[in-house]
């Protein structure tokens, strides 16, 4: 499947204007706006979609960092995903579900100590390591603690991926270990004591949208694992070989078919099987198992024309979906949007889509098609939102807080994360009384 | 003055590596890393430096956006600034400080019926009003709580301002109404019975750095005022010129000079105020305020090479600090950036200074200056980095949540907001249980 030609794939989050029967209108009534709506049939869809027809000895992990939501962990533990996590709050948040610790990895290239005791302590199955500083650091915290730790070592490879995703591979980079120090680190397995290696991973990049380029990724990372292996003298017990399965956003782009993915990645593995019966394989998941789910609903709070420009001005924005400003390009492009609690309109106008900020690049969607007559109260929902929503957003940006998020799943919607009230963003704050002619008065001293 | 020329000042933040005396890696260690370090004296400074010499007609807002902490807020109330706010929360804290309501503005393009209740109950100096909706919503809210709202314009000038910073005026904007619809709307002042028009704002772009383009906005804007308000038949009460004063992030930028900023505005706003000796005038000030006093000071976890490039990877990163990625800006530029806990290192080294996160563009300073030797455990700090910092960051990207801040003031440093705890990004959340072969059960729900 080539990239840049067709049209994005209509998977609506939500058919018409509704989630599983439920009407938008209602929801957003219910648990007000803004508001991310969250489909847990597309996430099952997306999980088992590839479960299915993957080969059986690739093991998928859940990258949390796409959506940390409990609820959402909760869901795809349920339906067998393992996790793949990147900090304390992460690793509670698994731990809480009840992901059994020898299906945790834990990886991000700033780990601190105690985000390293902790998953030594709960006994994950391995700290991916991105560098000879913070192996060093994970063996004297292993040390300290008296255990072994399993360690997968994160290769930065020296092969380039030419596709139109983010890439990593074949540059300098804050992630993993360059190829060719780990070749020439022939001791390393051995050097310390209370570090086991027990595999490799590799990530060359993200947001594929290449069925052929994931596939190729995945072989060259097998190869990179054995060559790496078998130069540092340890057998791999796991290979994790990254993720970087796109999501189509933009018009132009088409969403991986997944028969197509799985005909190509299934023979590789299978060879690689016949060679390392004993190496488990890892595949990390994120934005490819949420984004789909998602929908950021709004309501406009008013429209206005400028310049010859129609504005629809919305309680929520890029305080909430900065993700929607568009990613990894320069150029702006839209994600989906519609129209979501009224029919028959038709889309015959072109709409700036902007929040609540005080800065003009505070716009969801430039020129995007929406019916001519939107109004006050209408409710506009950005779809694909699943991913990177507002945990890679400035949610306390003007102080509005982090937006309510609902889980729809067997035809019930269940409120996930509470919306912020005055007190949560206040209450961390400490207040000092500074009025008294700017005298230092430490009896002046209060919190709020 | 030009821009573009010279260097950047070098009014750091902090002397060496104290602020007021104390050691920076003392208050590393007493509060943590990553931490926002702010200095009371360089708010004071900036404040007071501008006030005695400004026309003392002009009246000072606070812009909360550009850091909304209650205790900064406190200290520059207790300086004599008045508030302009853009959220209910924002409302709140400064209400809280005990701004009294005849000194504040709220101002921001998306409204909620909430928030305009909320200041007509106060009693604010005036809502800016920023469209005729929004116009409609406020005599609405007002008349339902039998009052009259005093409302301030804001317009969308037809001028531009060519200058280096944020241009704002003149184009398409989900902000105020347009000049021409104003012009063309003379019945506007008597139209609502509960709004009484008030006076004029307009905010031509932000992040100036030439005095002259600065005076010259104010003249425009208050030509505009007395143009719109003439027309409209309404006697300007207040006259909010905006701001836009800048501040040099950049090399190559330099600092505004407020003795040539005040030599020029001051004589604009004689003559006005000979014309109109009876209307206030307003200007808002966030980043100018602020963004000298802080500091943020992370600590380095490992330090590696990669391809060629150094990579310092510290425990914070564009998560805190988002506004460091450049601004305004398509092509990379860096914050000042320096070492904060060792003496007598020369900066001779190239480096690449990154974060927690798991994305490449996690990157507060490229190719930066600093010592060759740099190594775990060096705390290394981004400069003038009081504005626009966590509130403007995705601060639960990788649930990381947000930092701790610190005002030093008067020699003596308060925790003015405590780090976040894994409660307070978990607790929000509500955990469902969908273990048992995916069926809904009701009773199996319980929250974390």
């Amino acid at each position: 499947m080539t990239v840049g030609q067709g049209h994005i794939v209509q998977g609506h989050t939500a058919q018409g204007h509704t989630v599983q029967g439920l009407a938008v209108r209602d929801l957003a009534e219910e648990f007000g706006t803004p508001l991310y709506l969250y489909d847990g049939a597309v996430i099952e869809r997306q999980y088992l979609g590839l479960r299915e027809r993957l080969h059986p000895a690739v093991e998928l992990f859940y990258s949390l960092k796409a959506n940390p939501n409990v609820s959402i962990c909760a869901l795809l533990h349920g339906l067998g995903a393992r996790a793949e996590v990147s900090s304390l709050v992460e690793l509670e948040t698994v731990l809480a579900v009840g992901v059994p610790a020898e299906q945790i990895l834990f990886l991000g290239p700033g780990k601190s100590e105690t985000e390293i005791e902790a998953c030594l302590k709960a006994g994950i199955l391995a700290v991916i390591c991105e560098s000879f500083d913070e192996l060093a650091l994970i063996d004297r915290t292993a040390e300290r603690l008296g255990v072994v730790a399993r360690v997968v070592l994160r290769v930065n490879p020296a092969f380039q991926v030419k596709s139109s995703g983010l890439t990593m591979g074949g540059k300098p980079r804050q992630f993993g270990i360059d190829e060719e120090q780990l070749l020439a680190a022939p001791g390393l397995a051995g050097a310390h004591r209370s570090v086991r290696l027990t595999g490799v991973q590799a990530y060359p990049g993200t947001r594929f949208l290449s069925e052929e380029t994931l596939v190729d990724n995945i072989r060259r990372i097998l190869d990179l694992a054995e060559r790496v292996a078998t130069r540092l003298g340890f057998e791999p017990e796991l290979v994790d070989v990254g993720g970087g399965l796109g999501v189509a956003y933009f018009a132009g782009e088409l969403d991986l078919d997944v028969e197509r993915l799985t005909a190509g990645i299934n023979p590789v593995v299978d060879a690689f099987r016949t060679r390392r019966p004993g190496t488990r394989l890892a595949m990390e998941l994120g934005r490819y198992l949420v984004a789909h789910s998602g929908l950021y609903v709004t309501t406009v709070r008013s429209v206005k024309e400028s310049l010859g420009e129609r504005f629809a001005v919305a309680d929520g924005g890029t305080n909430h979906h900065l993700t929607a400003v568009g990613i990894g390009s320069a150029i702006r492009r839209n994600f989906p949007v519609r129209l979501l609690n009224r029919d028959g309109a038709q889309q015959t106008a072109r709409w700036n889509l902007t929040g609540p900020l005080c800065t003009p690049s505070d716009t969801l969607a430039k020129g995007a098609l929406l019916p001519a007559d939107l109004r006050a109260g209408d409710l506009l929902g950005v779809e694909r939102s699943g991913a990177y929503g507002p945990t890679a957003s400035p949610v306390f940006f003007l102080s509005h807080g982090y937006p309510a998020e609902v889980l729809v799943h067997r035809g019930r919607a269940r409120l996930i994360r509470r919306r912020d009230r005055v007190e949560d963003l206040l209450g961390p704050q400490i207040l000092h009384d500074f009025h008294d002619g700017f005298h230092d008065d430490p009896t002046a001293e209060r919190s709020s």
